[in-house]
């Protein structure tokens, strides 16, 4: 297939700066894109070669899409998937595939396929109902405290509740849901697992996710994870088995926690690139955009080693700022070495909407943290 | 100055791949672009903010750009430096200056100012007219051979030519032109300077162009050049010299020559991002588009060196081949670790026409050579 500067054309369903950082990509190697979001002030209104403003969970919207282009992939998981069932039926080249995305979706069946899988997770039970959720921890079959999630719906930490009292309980959404064992952990880690259409697979190095002393927070995403190399290589497997398991195409962000005794359980996947691998762009030999759409593209895929060492800060709407954004004291961060903002292309800041993110890179691990905090001190993103 | 997610506007003159490549930049840092280019299907027609067809040696357009702009730079040197003028007298910030351009336009008054400002260059000699110089030549006040070079209007090795007998005078076009003492060099060398309208200013490491040991053609630029730290240094202090010299703002690429005595003496300039610059994107801690970007905005300097070694490669049309282009083994280029393709978007190919480059990253020199070798000798860009 001749995908350079040829009449080949990529879908992407979304246009938020998961799509824009793919763009750079497609840019770079002269790929035709369609892209659709429902703001035609997306972070893709440019970059792409057609920009449509449309619904993603609007079934006639995806099959227009869809009927374009060659190649159809994603940058957010909530579309129609009926249409994507539909295209794939038809034979268009859907990547993630529509059923891997439906499995996903809903965590009570992502459960159920780890464990079907011999993969490592907590250990949970599934409600169809909240009522009798209360009735097992009335009953004492599930012990407090543990994690309520909801299966369907939840996004950036929506939908994930700590329940550490029976009356934490009462303040849940009525909808299906799964109680899951509360594990205490070492480390947040994820791998990013890329795998093209022909089977080439691929893992990026473990990443750690530190977490603000007090704030409960993720402050940096740390690569390589300050773990011992018997740890990574396990957390590697692990993702590799998770990609494997689904026959995924493109990436897939595997999201796992360390236990205290270094065993390692998976919490929950992202099919598509990941805010843990935006310090690919700038410390790895292949970006995990560019390596998304050769994933998708059955190109072969690039080296996911590092450069350097990346530490990546996300840049959120500060608290009491809503309005038209100014990234206060940018000038400062960039005139230390190895940082780079991403600035996402929002004009309106709200507090902790996602705006951009910082990259800082360095030779020396130890360096690049301290930098780190020094960015995540410096710059602020408030409004005029 | 608040250049992201704001209304400030960078206009640039000029649409092809080095414009493309610098708004892969100001789209990460989401700055407002307006470009100009005469052909609607040059490169930058995706990724601008607006894009407009138009020529850039006339009047009216140029100054048509710059009134709708608050910064206004190049990415080629023929533009209509009349409006460049009245825009900045008006007031506007134009970088590079439009006087910097007027003087390296002219080679008979670049050479005069490198004279001028001791800044070590080839003996030369002016002509007004080509008879002139052939009375010189006839009278053995210059020797042969010799380099001649028409004042104005040459690129790409266009209006350069070595006169070995003075049979090939006859064959010279009629204009003003100087006649250059021929160096024998050791190598070819280049530097990149960036320097910022506050005046901060930085080198890139010093580049080396290998060429082909028949074709007399570059085949591989090379970072940092296989040199003596002493020759690099002393090339690095030139370069700074220069730019300083002209007060530059924005990037200068300064082409010099190593001689057999490791002497620098300065060939050209380019008053931009630069061929010998392109290895930057994947190598260095900031790639030279970034840099400009910086440089033209008087934001801070980004660090200028490099994480790994790195060699570019430039695709070319293969002769005998015109019509829609066909990047021949690409796939099997981009299996290879460390190796990334840039497709600048022109879908018809020439003899010769620059369709695009490879950058080829290592942490080991003499690994990264090899592996360009491959690439070289791999992907070809021929037609359908």
């Amino acid at each position: 297939m001749n995908y350079f500067s040829s009449d080949f054309k990529l879908g992407i369903l979304g246009g938020g700066q998961l799509g824009k950082m793919m763009l750079t990509e497609t840019r770079k190697f002269d790929i035709q894109t369609y892209v659709v979001d429902p703001s035609t002030e997306a972070p893709c209104q440019f970059g792409a070669t057609k920009f449509f403003q449309g619904s993603l969970t609007d079934y006639d919207t995806v099959m227009h899409l869809g009927n374009q282009v060659d190649v159809l992939t994603i940058e957010i998981e909530n579309v129609n998937l009926e249409a994507l069932e539909t295209l794939e039926n038809q034979g268009k080249k859907v990547y993630p595939s529509p059923k891997t995305l439906r499995l996903i979706k809903n965590k009570g069946n992502q459960k159920d396929f780890y464990t079907q899988n011999n993969i490592p997770t907590a250990p949970y039970k599934r409600y169809k109902t909240l009522p009798a959720l209360r009735i097992d921890v009335e009953n004492g079959v599930i012990q407090l405290p543990f994690v309520w999630k909801a299966t369907e719906g939840g996004y950036d930490g929506n939908g994930v509740k700590v329940v550490r009292q029976a009356i934490d309980l009462e303040h849940l959404p009525e909808t299906e849901c799964i109680a899951e064992t509360m594990i205490p952990f070492k480390n947040e880690l994820a791998v990013i697992v890329a795998r093209s259409a022909s089977g080439e697979i691929k893992t990026y190095p473990v990443v750690e996710m530190e977490f603000h002393p007090e704030a409960n927070q993720v402050e940096y995403v740390i690569c390589p994870a300050r773990i011992d190399e018997t740890v990574a290589n396990k957390a590697r497997e692990i993702a590799l088995k998770v990609s494997e398991s689904f026959n995924h195409v493109g990436l897939l962000a595997v999201e796992m926690f360390q236990r205290a005794d270094d065993e390692i359980l998976v919490n929950e996947v992202a099919p598509r690139p990941h805010n843990s691998g935006h310090y690919s762009i700038e410390a790895s030999y292949t970006s995990q955009f560019e390596q998304h759409i050769r994933a998708v593209l059955d190109l072969p895929l690039g080296n996911t080693d590092s450069k350097v060492a990346g530490i990546m800060v996300n840049l959120v709407g500060e608290e009491g700022f809503t309005g038209d954004v100014v990234y206060e004291n940018i000038e400062k961060i960039m005139a230390i070495d190895g940082v780079t903002p991403h600035i996402y292309g929002k004009r309106e800041t709200r507090p902790f909407r996602k705006m951009g993110h910082v990259t800082i890179v360095n030779e020396n691990m130890a360096e690049a943290r301290k930098v780190a905090q020094q960015v995540k001190e410096t710059i602020r993103v408030i409004s005029k």
